[in-house]
């Protein structure tokens, strides 16, 4: 069931390794088919190197029970479900520890909008989780990480800011397609090591005017998006 | 028509991704004939991958019409032709986000000279623009980033200094060919580390001092040159 | 004798290159076979593009003799031999001047865990020897190099941390097997990278709480572990 | 003449790029034949990938004038002879604007010693010279880069330092063949990358222990040497 699908996420864990996102086996990416409320997600501990399509993992959203496939969904399956369930219009996420944006989530701090490339994939800065409880991580700990970046999204809109940093952690990237998820975490890795290089020139850089940003942020987003071809 | 031009321009586009210089679509360049008044820019939002000569768009430098392509031009293409009516020698342009480049960029922070690499290529730091009044943002905003590097450039030759760097967003570099000016902005990539690196080792860097600077400024430019073969 | 031991030795000294762990001939791997108590390691001072199964030598543990290729063991040999003396269970060793973990080490500082990361392969931090004195070094030095590993490791278990920071030096890693303690030796090189961008994030960066550390390490290890697949 | 000479220095020139010391044009290697008192050196300004054999000029230690080629030797060549006349052991000089050792050339800091990968090869800090006055700036320029190379070595040997950092320029390195200047040009690159790492890691890093340090560089160097196999 569901071949395409599994073609996109299989495709698109292969692009982690790619774009130098991820080494081992260190990430994962799933998609969601919302019609039937199963999810395609890569399995456990897998080497990319050795992944294709059959191997890919479907799993139902509602019960989180193994649909089809002979081997172990990814132990971040729960995260990935939580974040379906609440952020319903989502069709695709990435879980990475890339070097840049895991630095800012093992620092616990947001990633601050310092420039236009930042503005042109985000409406803000790069969120943070607040740090797990002894008891959140005992048991239930994937679903639980979910439930806390759910909590961090309160106030936010994920369609507005498709990533979080969980703290100690690493990132979690969402976007429409499988491939849209990747290329949004590609952007975060970017994003964080460019934040990262201008405090290192002036620790004490301004983020970018709320101006710039929703110039920036809006040419490429919503109704009013001027930004490549129409026929995209 | 220029379809010697739009070769160029291709192939300038298409090293961008080859000199590690953008990722995804975060790039453009563009070069002018002058005797026409035509100008060959990439479309907007276009995959490098796909990139070929055809679809390279000719615009009006007078009136910023489109002339010749199917493609939209890039978003861009009101900076670049503020450039080319200003600076009148120049002949290509290229604007990316190279990573180094865009963290000085971020921090609003000129590039000081450090040493006879950027003596080399730069006769002066490479200037930052001002920050862009919401006014200028908000209306004719691509066209007013021409304009605020243009206002940076009032004391400063073009000619002798071939990049800016527009604040909170990145660089803009020029040339007289597509090549040459991708070949500054790799030069500037690379300065901008190196500036990073020097503050990094000793954050009380000093620039090199005027004498060293003119001497290998003029060692490679006007009429006093002497490095390279003469049949170049 | 040992010939798959040589060729797994061999494509691990190899994979070295490849995973940008050494340039030049600056790192080495060896394995034991612990029945016979023979150890196969790299020969000294051989360019990596020119080694061959056939070149690796045979030592033995007790003896530190040369049993079997025509080739001198490496220079580290000796602390090789001290480490599988001392830490009876692991079963293969590698070391390499890796730049951002020998960069910790050249700073005589252990490696905080400040991530899930770190804590899904070390129970800890990662620790540094003390500075040996003139006398260890000037007699008998790879051998006491061994021995300040070893008395760094009193109170550690080396199999809840398969690294190790020789102060002033560089990293020694090892696990069951020679790809696995290359795959560690590569970890280790992410992880101090990513402590070395934390702290330049944050200078405060906190250590990733105990409860967090204990649950990534041991969904990876020991009886309780539920990460991959049950057939590996 | 000096058919095998151009060939190795040829290779050598183009070994600077895939090793990643220079982009553009940014380097040169020369080497000597100390029996004829010839020197082969690289153009000035041509592209690696452009570069033959044929191509290499020749020209005499004693006069400097070019003896064979139709090329002019690179810009630095009066540097070049310099060194070869003053030390009179070495046989082949690499000049590089390399990224990481130019930042400290640029930074007029010497690279202090900070581990055994930096005294495997080099008896003590990387120096880096006076900066120039305008004078030896204005005339004779390349000549003058000479002779202040040679004046920081009053008190140093070149066999055990074989390189220098010019103030606010970049490295100079030698070695007794084209190939093994190259390699330690690379090594420098790598130290220079190490030492700005350990600074970051720990701002109060101390330099490696006497004993240490000669401890590893006497035991690939001199009469004492042990490292690698007695055929090399």
């Amino acid at each position: 069931m569901l071949e395409q699908l599994k073609e996109e996420v299989c495709a698109a864990n292969l692009r982690l390794k790619t774009e130098n996102l991820v080494i081992l086996t260190w990430g994962n990416v799933s998609a969601i088919d919302r019609r039937s409320g199963m999810v395609a997600i890569k399995p456990s501990g897998i080497p990319y190197d050795q992944l294709k399509p059959e191997h890919i993992v479907i799993v139902s959203l509602e019960s989180g029970a193994t649909v089809e496939g002979n081997l172990k969904p990814s132990s971040d399956t729960p995260t990935h479900l939580e974040l379906y369930r609440s952020f319903q219009d989502i069709g695709a996420i990435v879980h990475t520890h890339s070097i840049h944006a895991t630095a800012w989530a093992q620092a616990c701090a947001e990633i601050p909008a310092f420039g236009t490339t930042h503005a042109d994939y985000f409406n803000g800065p790069i969120p943070c989780t607040r740090i797990m409880w002894a008891e959140e991580v005992q048991s239930d700990y994937e679903l639980n990480t979910g439930k806390v970046i759910v909590e961090r999204f309160k106030d936010l809109d994920p369609q507005l800011c498709p990533a979080v940093l969980v703290a100690h952690h690493g990132p979690f990237v969402w976007g429409d397609t499988a491939d849209k998820a990747v290329e949004n975490a590609l952007v975060l890795e970017q994003l964080a090591l460019m934040a990262t290089q201008t405090r290192l020139v002036k620790p004490t850089s301004h983020e970018i005017p709320e101006h710039l940003h929703n110039k920036h942020f809006f040419r490429k987003h919503g109704t009013g998006a001027y930004y490549g071809q129409k026929s995209k």
